[in-house]
């Protein structure tokens, strides 16, 4: 780092940044200041919308998964995972509806049924549990049919990875003797070693990743970034951006990884961020905290996937990127994630009622009888709920259930269209207005062969099966680009690619002189700034089967609404081109024909990705979340701090669990 | 206000205010400073995000629609649309291909093809013109069909409502000679009078907008907010807070309506605006500058319809709610908007080419070759235009153009999909990227009764033709909601209701013993903190109709997203719902079983409903968004500083005319 590097030191936050930084009204004193008891009333005596520490200490215990005493969750909720929900005195087993069968409701319903409850869950879909754990399998999606020319191919439309650290999924994963295996988020070359060979594709050049981190001024001046940027790599620029930030609650230790400080101290660390940057979006944090200037934002945010979210809470990002340390190994599931909500519903089958839509709660809280409710009754059910079915094989049909208590795990964004009586508290109200939603868009792209696994001979060996010339017209780019050559290898299965498509990839076409390398990698992925933004190679074979299904285009927020406009057939030519512009026209001719593409903002079952927060929201809306209504209890990912993740689904499936069961 | 109402007094920034939001590395001094000049650098040394003032001024500048001399240019482009491009002393007519056939690409090409220009317009839409004006009505939008069970019944799935202070758009209607009348956006009585009647729906109260203004204590008390704030309406609280910035450009006269400063303090003020708040959020703006509580803030977002865009630019709202004055008029055109984009393409009928979408675009500048293109030449065509078709009715057709010039309309969000070649600037492919694109959905129901325009007497009578009883069971919330009642008026033509849709109204119904009065109004619209948000009532007859369509929700941003992620068909039983809660039950009778939904961010010929930018975006992509590169021109709204306005669109295009005309 040069000296006019803008960055405020190691040390915590600076004097300066935090002189610059002062006048919101949510500001405290010097965050390295030792304790809460230490920070002063907000400094103007005005009416201020600034979260109290009250609050933000309550958004960090749920941060680390720790009770109002501040003793961590986590081994508890093992405990139950493993054992069961603890035995009661008062034993009288509960009528419960549990409202979705993704992995929050399918683990309610079988914690609670274990426990003797008497559980029936409410699926809208109509032949599909698993909600955003979605495998793209032979008969495993909403529309059944074979998803991919080979019927052993698979890939996830929604959850594709676990991190190590997600103890909760894996105590579910090891309880049902699911087969795990390394994802491998950075690729490998063939002797397993970690090889960072795939591509970073900005600004028309090609660079593959571990040549960028020992070079990166050629990327970086193509942003136009100040002379201090020039040598840094984008990832180090974010890293000392956060890493003040990361002190509040860790170290760096001598090895170079950050160590946890003592709980307390973390507890305290973490909610002294909540409360200075509660408000903030990544945007403000990067321009006023961080002081960087908007080509290097552009950088970071390219390569390192911050831009579509810079509008979004400074804090998301933030947790997303401290929690999770950059050692935690990530796996996936043998057969694809949906293994996992296929082993809990092999648990509760006779409970779950597919085809099942929520439209209506009508609720009694005995504690706070309403003059307002129809059944204001101290004994019998307290929830009634109306259901209809989607109607796809015949008229649409009409269902009532009632119960004692509710588990509501359904996201918010589609709990809106809920009608629920009587109304619920003010703060749940309003986060189910306001709690922001994602949008994640996928494209998968199949293969006959596995290409980004070939070196150059294996190219030039398959490239001479179809053609003995071609190894060399596509190397020169000069190649037909009529759209003759989709499929055109032998592998390749008939019957899925169209004259239609063929025309489409020709108009679409991506033809340049300049083609590529063979990546030559197991895993990983590349970026680009072109619309597909995030490419990821499977980490394993499927086995017997020499092709694969590339992730060809991840994105988020801003990036994947330019996807959503997109109808689903007429992505695909729009994914195989962005694809060849970072890996060359010649992938071409091992595509099947065979996609698929999952918008979760226009999903009729999730309605988003994930809650992924605005400005204000931790500490606004998440403390009220979570807690009960009445006899209405509420789980699922967007009720931890952990939305978009199954771990945090997982943590609240057994937290409403227990609320329910110890009633 | 009460003393401790909190927002800075309307002199400018009070020196607190001014102090307490320092830091922000874009503040320049006390915002009432005399001019530009006076403005020191920023405080700190280091390379800062904040724009320099000649950007604001740019951005300015493009706001009140002034040339580089701060010259007026809505004058100059008056005449131009009545009299035509200058003529030019060297006349060689052009080749140009306009890409996209809405308003900015239809005007566009009839001032060019009326100046002797050969014009080809490439519209991807199979069958329909106009873009973002759409008008539902038979044989006149994409699907064909007839939209409502009365065939001459219409309504609009985009643009509605036409400023009187819209200069260019309003000469366009006077020059085609269109029939405009105005749009009551507020509802008017039955003699014309503005009246304010319709209704305010919150937190379970309903109160009429007119004894809301009067007395808005219940509704202000039910979001919790302070005691300054109980007999403030919400309207007033937001002008309250808004004010201070607009006596940077306007000041109050002695009838309390603003005055526009002289035009050069206008544009030095707007210039300090932007340079202020450019890069603030209105959640910033509303929490830190105006002071207010987090509830204050639900109470103004909800009613006032801030709240979907609080992450979003404060300029954006601020411009929006600042450049058109309470006092205009609002018209709308007899037979729909659609009638607009009507008159222009029957003036270049000839030259527009439905069934292209454009793939690919490569272009020549001959001021600077680039070695990377593959047509390197000083004369004949510049531009080559790749397009495919829909193949709805056949196979998918390719088909090139070439010209000397294109003028490119569409959307920044699509053409995110388009393969540019060579690349463009860094700073035009950067604000392909990241130009952020709102949504905005519709939820259109027709009714065989304008049953909003009766009074109760009028409902008796109808109900009575129904069943005798009826009016009474539905006054006090007894009527039966199994459905069997949905379009039980005579005056509804049977076939459009089936036992499906009866079955979904019944399990999505909403029942209440509480039912309003009749609003009887003309025109206007209703609000709520249901999914619907805000309704609208057309504000004319369609002649020999007796029924009308009611725009049953209107919905932005996260407002909309909610909608979004449900399917077309399942909107509709929402939103009947949703509408009865605000209007009572009864008003089901008159229900078609018809109706009709627009999605714009799901429209995959509009990839939004409009560019509404995110904090920064004025400064860091606005100016660099109509700038031409090389032979590629580009016009539409989102050139323009009037995004999802028809204006925005006819000022880009007379500017993109006359660049091309002149160059």
């Amino acid at each position: 780092m040069t000296e006019d590097h803008a960055v405020a030191p190691d040390s915590g936050f600076s004097r300066r940044t935090f002189a610059t930084a002062a006048g919101a009204a949510t500001v405290a004193t010097a965050l390295t200041g030792p304790a809460a008891a230490a920070l002063p009333a907000p400094a103007a005596p005005v009416q201020s919308h600034g979260a109290d520490f009250d609050r933000c200490l309550a958004v960090a215990r749920a941060l680390l998964v720790l009770d109002s005493d501040n003793h961590p969750l986590v081994p508890r909720y093992q405990h139950v995972l493993r054992d069961g929900l603890p035995a009661q005195r008062r034993a009288r087993p509960k009528n419960v509806l549990v409202v979705g069968a993704g992995p929050a409701g399918l683990v309610t319903a079988w914690l609670l049924k274990r426990a003797g409850h008497h559980v029936t869950v409410l699926e809208a879909n109509g032949n599909r549990a698993g909600g955003r754990i979605k495998t793209f399998r032979k008969g495993g999606h909403e529309h059944g049919e074979q998803p991919f020319a080979d019927p052993r191919q698979y890939a996830e439309a929604g959850a594709m990875r676990i991190p190590g650290s997600h103890s909760l999924v894996m105590e579910l994963i090891d309880r049902f003797g699911l087969k795990k295996r390394p994802f491998h988020y950075v690729d490998i070359d063939h002797e397993g070693h970690p090889a960072n060979h795939t591509w970073i594709h900005v600004n028309g050049i090609r660079m593959r990743r571990a040549d960028y981190a020992r070079a990166p001024r050629r990327i970086n001046r193509s942003f136009g970034v100040p002379r201090a940027y020039w040598d840094t790599p984008a990832a180090a620029i974010v890293r000392s951006v956060l890493d003040p930030v990361r002190d509040e609650f860790s170290y760096l230790g001598r090895d170079g990884k950050r160590i946890d400080k003592p709980l307390n101290e973390r507890l305290q660390g973490w909610a002294r961020v909540v409360q200075r940057f509660g408000d903030w979006s990544m945007f403000r944090f990067l321009t006023e905290h961080a002081r960087l200037d908007e080509r290097t934002i552009d950088l970071i945010g390219t390569v390192e996937n911050l831009t579509s979210r810079l509008p979004l809470s400074f804090i998301h990002s933030f947790i997303g990127s401290s929690l999770i340390s950059p050692d935690t190994p990530f796996y996936e599931l043998e057969g694809g994630t949906a293994v996992l909500p296929d082993a809990l519903l092999e648990r509760v089958r006779r409970e779950v009622r597919f085809d099942r839509r929520v439209t209506r709660i009508e609720y009694h809280d005995p504690e706070h009888p309403s003059s307002d409710t129809e059944h204001v009754r101290s004994r019998g059910p307290h929830v009634w709920v109306e259901t209809v079915s989607e109607g796809r094989d015949g008229p649409v049909v009409r269902e009532h259930f009632s119960a004692d208590v509710a588990v509501i795990t359904v996201p918010f964004a589609g709990l809106r269209h809920v009608r629920i009586d009587p109304p619920m508290s003010y703060t749940k109200r309003r986060a189910v207005c306001e709690l922001h939603y994602d949008s994640a868009t996928k494209v998968l792209l199949e293969f006959s062969r596995r290409w980004w696994e070939f070196d150059e001979a294996d190219w030039k060996r398959e490239l001479h099966a179809i053609d003995p010339g071609l190894y060399d017209a596509y190397r020169t780019g000069r190649a037909v680009a009529d759209g003759s050559l989709l499929g055109a290898h032998p592998s390749v299965p008939g019957g899925y690619i169209t004259d239609d498509q063929r025309t489409h990839y020709a108009a679409n076409r991506s033809v340049a002189r300049d083609q590529p390398e063979a990546v030559h990698v197991v895993g990983g992925g590349s970026v680009s700034d072109n619309a597909n933004r995030f490419m990821f190679h499977p980490s394993h074979p499927v086995p017997n089967s020499a092709g694969g299904v590339v992730l060809a285009s991840y994105s988020w927020a801003d990036d994947a609404r330019r996807w959503d406009a997109v109808d689903d057939e007429a992505r695909y030519p729009y994914a195989l081109c962005g694809l060849q512009e970072v890996y060359g026209q010649r992938v071409e001719v091992f595509y099947t024909g065979a996609g698929r593409t999952q918008s979760w903002a226009r999903d009729p079952y999730a309605f988003g990705e994930a809650s992924v927060l605005l400005p204000g929201q931790h500490t606004e809306l998440l403390p009220s979340i979570p807690t009960h209504e009445g006899p209405l209890h509420f789980a699922g990912d967007h009720t931890s701090v952990k939305p978009a993740w199954i771990e945090g689904a997982v943590e609240s499936a057994v937290r409403a669990s227990l609320e329910v069961h110890t009633a």
